[in-house]
């Protein structure tokens, strides 16, 4: 029974934020949510009192997503770089494919909603963490300055994501390597620049969402995500989700 | 007389952007816009039909901001990446103060909005002719994908541009000079390397806004900008705005 309150918790978290990716937080009526996730509306108001708190539960599943995603940083690590390369793909992909991963970062630029989330500054403090690892272990070239290079992935990323928006996206930088061999030539100590995969690393997520990296609801799983332990299927097209959302309740 | 009706006209863009941006497409109602430029319903209906209407003057008037603030690219310039990177920054500058080009970049992002615009495409376009120009002058490092470099740059602004939405904005890349200071040693050919100013060039508008170059009421300056004859304020607080709006019909 717990287990389905939390599956329908899930789906209403899911509807949410497929419909404020669709309309936005102000266009997106309780109704549709309901209809879309196959929920009665005393349901919803049972796990969620109001739109509000269903916004504020998209924005922190979205949160934790992205806490996948990133992991925490290191003590140490072979390849910071990489690691730091692998993941912003990695996030970049999630950001396409994963609807509530969307919304949660969608939702910072919907002017209809206002809270004090940011779903940005964790990754900001995350590449902080990471390049500080990377300049401890000697992997970064002597004259970064390690705020000059936080600030341009931090803003790369959101580029990226902001122009996944675009109605032009077919144009847009939907990749992060032309960033990166732009400026991985500048960041990184002469003796790594060579052994970094601009692209991400084969043994990375990015490409096939079915790699072992995705299965958070298995445990050899890198990360386990409490927040949506059926992740893994964030690759699916809209359709299914709401198939998956309707043939559940 | 029609001075006037221009006049209006401007008064109705300017207001819905300032909305738009707060409370969203689908958050502003005809009868705010009215009220916050002083001007009846009716006025609203005569010069733009409905708010569909209204939202689509916003984006084009942005997207004449836009063309204001790049201009079109030289056939020769004594130096191309030096004028990218001051482009750069004014429009980072411009994003921030100007309502209504930071209203036209907002509906791309606001899910309650469709159009087939893009202000992104321009600015590609833009930086493309630049980055073309230089390699073509000798200023681009021989190594430089040209494609790459467009990606990037655009998604370092695109970046810098939806930050400014962020809740946690005050920590976020508020400038564009970090990305500089990493991408042009790589960008640049080794002899026009040392000449260029990351922080732009003391001649461009960055910093004070009443140079030569936001008065585009002014005949001598660099482009003229009809779309907003009165955009020499761009950079006066909100409150300004509305007392400009109000104080004439």
């Amino acid at each position: 029974m717990q287990d389905r309150a939390a599956k329908t918790r899930r789906q209403l978290i899911r509807s949410a934020a497929e419909l404020f990716d669709r309309g936005g937080f102000a266009g997106s009526s309780i109704g549709q949510i309901c209809a879309l996730a196959r929920v009665s509306q005393g349901a919803l108001h049972f796990h969620f009192g109001n739109k509000q708190a269903l916004g504020e539960a998209v924005e922190s599943t979205a949160a934790e997503i992205l806490l996948c995603v990133t992991g925490q940083v290191p003590a140490q690590h072979p390849e910071p770089l990489q690691l730091l390369v692998d993941t912003s793909h990695t996030l970049a992909e999630w950001v396409t494919c994963d609807p509530v991963l969307r919304a949660g970062f969608g939702l910072a630029h919907d002017a209809s909603w206002h809270s004090g989330v940011s779903l940005w500054q964790h990754w900001r403090d995350w590449v902080r963490g990471l390049l500080a690892l990377a300049r401890r272990q000697g992997g970064l070239a002597p004259g970064v300055d390690l705020d000059d290079a936080v600030s341009a992935i931090t803003a790369v990323m959101a580029g990226l994501e902001g122009l996944e928006r675009d109605p032009a996206r077919a144009w847009s930088a939907r990749s992060v390597t032309p960033f990166w061999r732009l400026v991985l030539p500048q960041l990184a100590a002469e003796a790594a620049r060579g052994g970094i995969d601009v692209a991400g690393s084969p043994s990375s997520a990015t490409g096939e969402p079915s790699s072992e990296r995705w299965r958070f609801d298995d445990g050899s799983a890198p990360h386990e995500c409490a927040a949506m332990p059926d992740a893994q299927l964030c690759c699916m097209p809209y359709e299914d989700h709401r198939e998956m959302s309707g043939s559940a309740s």
